[in-house]
């Protein structure tokens, strides 16, 4: 089996002193080490949950990464890893966005500690303010050819308004590292808009949030992803998918309302990128 | 004029320590004291902006007390006062819930002791669980023909299992004091369900609350109100209010998700009290 590290890894773990880091296979297939202390084991307990539970609906299923169960892999110390499917693999030139969700990122139950260290991260950044934060992107420049990725540092200190700029750079066509001038977003309307496109997306998970108290997605991201090599055909295969599940917990018959209300300003942001767009258009 | 201070108050500040409580007169007007700091400010400055601004659908500004401006009020050391509409005046048993919305009731911008004072509260309520917590309830009893009000030390400690027996105690007509029988949930229908009903209130909100970024309403309540002299006629006259505006911040662009939240969490602990009263009716 060949191994090899993802090319567009945007935001979560990577390969660190001497940890390994997640890794790919030619077969379609996401090799994510099972992280410490209890992190890992949720984060299984969730996928075997999710997998087996008769009333997930299909068109919800899409939503989350297929899990093929956990694997010992060689090369990685024979460290467990969960197996997952490699949401990239079909995709030419991704780009690709992680934003997580929720007004906070910790959990009532967890450490004093861990509360106050997630607390400081949720108010420097939108997670308090906005109900989700952009934790990375890449995307592929249309005119330098090649992929373009923030400073992970530089992503941590956005308010509002940096958000807005990322969602338009994220499906713009000029150049991104360019900062005078402004996004074009001329890819909003494939990527953000139409039947098949993340609004969409986001809406049909959101009504299933309004109903579902299987599972709380504490700290959990969405991740957006489309195809840059077939856009110009307006062919985006813009796709919507939950990752990172480690710290789920049971939802008691409690709705997720830190999720639903952060997936809800998230919509907003996303429908006035593609309301501004049509004015614009018609102003052309 | 002739002011006494309301007989159904369930929450928020009443006399105390000197201090002039809120009062009513006889012609439907409800006087609320400006609090101290910046909170009476902001809420009368809520009021001023909310009652002129055009954009506010009809619709939706009837969840809202009419304002009527500031007095000062004589009798009450000349204390300058919010004048509304009393919500109650033309209730002759009413039933009066209020329940505080939001998973956090402090904002960024708060300081770090009130941040870490709201924080501890909201932990120990419901507030972080549920997204939201009842402040408190006054219900008509039809056994003892009396108003049965719960101890508020008795509420601040109640859990989510906690939550939902006291929305259907608020409902029930069997005797309230005694807790050996299982609250019979019989306005149910008339209060919670039906065209009018407060369900039905609840989700014309959210979908206002769903586009609305004026305002961001921390640490405000929604008000259930029915009558119990008309309730076995099938008219409950069910009214859901928000008030309690001196933490309310401009939305800067952004929906109140905090809000929005805890409001679709509230929704679906009401529709489970109406589905499972439907399905005792289905059994009899």
């Amino acid at each position: 089996m060949h191994l090899k590290a993802p090319e567009h890894q945007v935001a979560g773990h990577i390969a660190k002193d001497g940890k390994p880091g997640p890794l790919v296979d030619d077969k379609g297939r996401f090799f994510k080490p099972l992280q410490g202390d209890s992190r890992g084991e949720i984060e299984v307990k969730f996928y075997e949950s999710f997998s087996s539970n008769t009333e997930i609906p299909d068109h919800i299923r899409r939503y989350f990464p297929v899990y093929h169960g956990t694997q010992a892999v060689e090369g990685s110390d024979g460290a467990a890893m969960i197996v997952l499917e490699n949401l990239l693999s079909k995709y030419s030139k991704p780009s690709v966005m992680d934003v997580k969700m929720g007004s906070r990122t910790w959990y009532p139950e967890a450490s004093e500690e861990y509360i106050r260290k997630c607390l400081r991260k949720d108010a420097r950044s939108t997670t308090v303010s906005s109900g989700f934060r952009i934790s990375g992107f890449e995307v592929y420049d249309h005119k330098e050819l090649s992929f373009w990725k923030p400073d992970r540092k530089l992503l941590n200190g956005i308010k509002v308004d940096g958000v807005r700029l990322a969602l338009r750079k994220f499906v713009s066509s000029n150049t991104l590292s360019d900062t005078s001038s402004k996004p074009d977003a001329a890819f909003a309307s494939s990527v953000y808009g139409g039947s098949n496109g993340v609004l969409t997306q986001l809406l049909e998970l959101k009504t299933w949030f309004e109903n579902q108290t299987f599972y709380h997605f504490n700290s959990c991201s969405i991740l957006i992803i489309y195809e840059n090599e077939s856009i110009h055909d307006d062919d985006a295969r813009a796709q919507v998918k939950l990752v990172d599940f480690a710290h789920v917990h049971d939802g008691n018959g409690v709705i997720d309302h830190n999720f639903l209300g952060g997936l809800c300003s998230f919509i907003n942001f996303v429908r006035d990128i593609l309301q501004s767009s049509d004015e614009s258009t018609e102003n052309n």
